[in-house]
């Protein structure tokens, strides 16, 4: 038997007036006629659901990144992380952005080889060389 | 006091040839005249540091991934595993590749935004999205 | 399929004398009449068994801190290592001792944050301000 | 030799009308005379540094949790991520919210038992128990 | 409804000749006549399926170290961040490498143990001992 | 300038009946004449100090495992969570065990590994196969 989530999903009909305002700027701002169960359950304290939806919003659009980089910095960091409902959601996004398996098998490996010399460096404890030092 | 590292640093002059060739290829690759003291650790196991090397040489060259983004997915993995080396080293490195300063910063939001949407869901666990799931 | 856990469940009936004992005393604090399956794994090694309990007993019973605070900064922990179980079994628990849903949001949205501002600490390395040095 | 920070720390002084602004309301909110180092590494990004104040300002604040409770799972979070500015600045502001000595040693015995069983449930992958799924 | 792998698994029969001679590889070296699904998502970069199989091979290889001491570092390392995968493949290698329920037992203490003791040290930040530096 | 342990060292000299009693077992146990400032931190909790001590003592102490790999162990955990204070202690403990440099190497390519293959199957999500799954 598979788990429930801790709360339960927020379902649109059933949600307050503030609820349905952010679930609208999302399906606006997505362009999709649906939201996904992460927003259902952040409903549940409707600050915390707009600040991060704002938050998220912003920080994924265009800037001096690409949406798509960004997209692959969010994989790494949940593969990192092993939180599996980041990596489905983020994996889905990538593609639908244009991510090529090839793009996403190449990711994985920068992901995977920064884990293993990070541990490299954490047990060994080189010094940090004076030409990795930032200039002013 | 600061910490020494762990095993002394291998110096050029006291390598032996097998680590002095991977002491060649770096420098040759790099195109420097140095070598950063990660190698210098690792080079008490020729065949770890000669392994690591050529991985990390093969997996950062551009392939499907432009460089500087595989650097950036780095600096992602470093500051989310709170690697003080890797987090220097590698951003020198993607400064080297042209990484600016307003780059740096957005490459950071998204990686602090990830890692606070990874605990929500890890939290609350959603169930993922029939919408997200793999195509086959 | 689901997995099965690496080890199988050793319940009750089934277990030993000094497994028994251990199980005793835990349903005898918590004023329950069933085990859950954490002490089930566990029980294949009596001695951690016992110390695993006994600690965890000590630990969160009321002193300093409030028993139900002490839960919340589990759920905390486990939200942040990614542990279902222990999200589950935690937030169980918190509930249990009266955590109402709006303490566990506002106590996720601590989380999230102190997530993503711990990576921008460790990608920016500020030093440590000198007003934050602990006084003798 | 102590490394630099990542990017160089912007004074006050030396700030745009923008980040002053933020400077001026963390003083004002705190009450204190002075911008701690994370800010001034944070200001080299208005955006990030106005909304990670503001969001940090808001869920620090009085709520259903106690400000105190709050910043002692931030340390929770800290520790666990091993984040060395976190730990010092997040335990000043917990010392300065009246912390006591005995307080922050019970928290950290919650912290270490935390991690412990963490791990020893992601080993033996005990199954979620019946009774700790979430009532509707 | 449980998730589908991110990439379809690659079964020998759909496999390239390269892809298929790493998997002969794997099953040459470990006398067997499957691969596991590990594999079989790694496929899709059929370099990243051979780099990634053989430092597996060669670092798991009698050395310094006992096989089945270094499948025991495995599952630390797993238990640790968290691999569900990880720890199922690696506790099983174990098993048929010979590890007895009480040596899989007992390592998990010592994991428990220092998941513990790392976040006493992370949040009180002794200094270390001049005794524990290294010796040139 | 490097920061101060969060709460000051507590020396035999200042310490109480209490502290004083595991401080002589800790010593008659390694028969060693000092006491390393991890235990001089967490004397400001007296129970905490005793528990931590009693039971780090019994884990590590030769059972189904060598001591030696119990510590190799503790260096993989340490490496794997970051955690410099650990990292020094553990491999210094290692050493006086008897560990060879091409001991610690070698374990150090099995963490780097652990860390690089958790990722990529964190990433990808195959699932577990069924002959891995434990027999009861």
């Amino acid at each position: 038997m598979s788990s429930k989530p801790i709360v339960p999903l927020i379902e649109y009909e059933a949600a307050s007036e503030e609820v349905r305002a952010v679930y609208d700027d999302i399906m606006r701002t997505r362009n999709v006629d649906w939201i996904n169960n992460f927003w259902k359950v952040l409903a549940h304290d409707p600050a915390l659901l707009k600040r991060t939806w704002e938050t998220l919003r912003d920080v994924m659009a265009p800037g001096a990144l690409d949406p798509l980089v960004k997209e692959m910095i969010y994989i790494a960091v949940s593969a990192t992380n092993g939180c599996e409902y980041c990596t489905y959601s983020h994996t889905a996004s990538a593609r639908a952005k244009g991510m090529s398996q090839a793009e996403l098998m190449e990711l994985l490996a920068v992901v995977g080889m920064a884990n293993e010399t990070n541990r490299l460096a954490n047990a060994l404890r080189p010094p940090v060389d004076e030409k990795f030092q930032p200039r002013d």
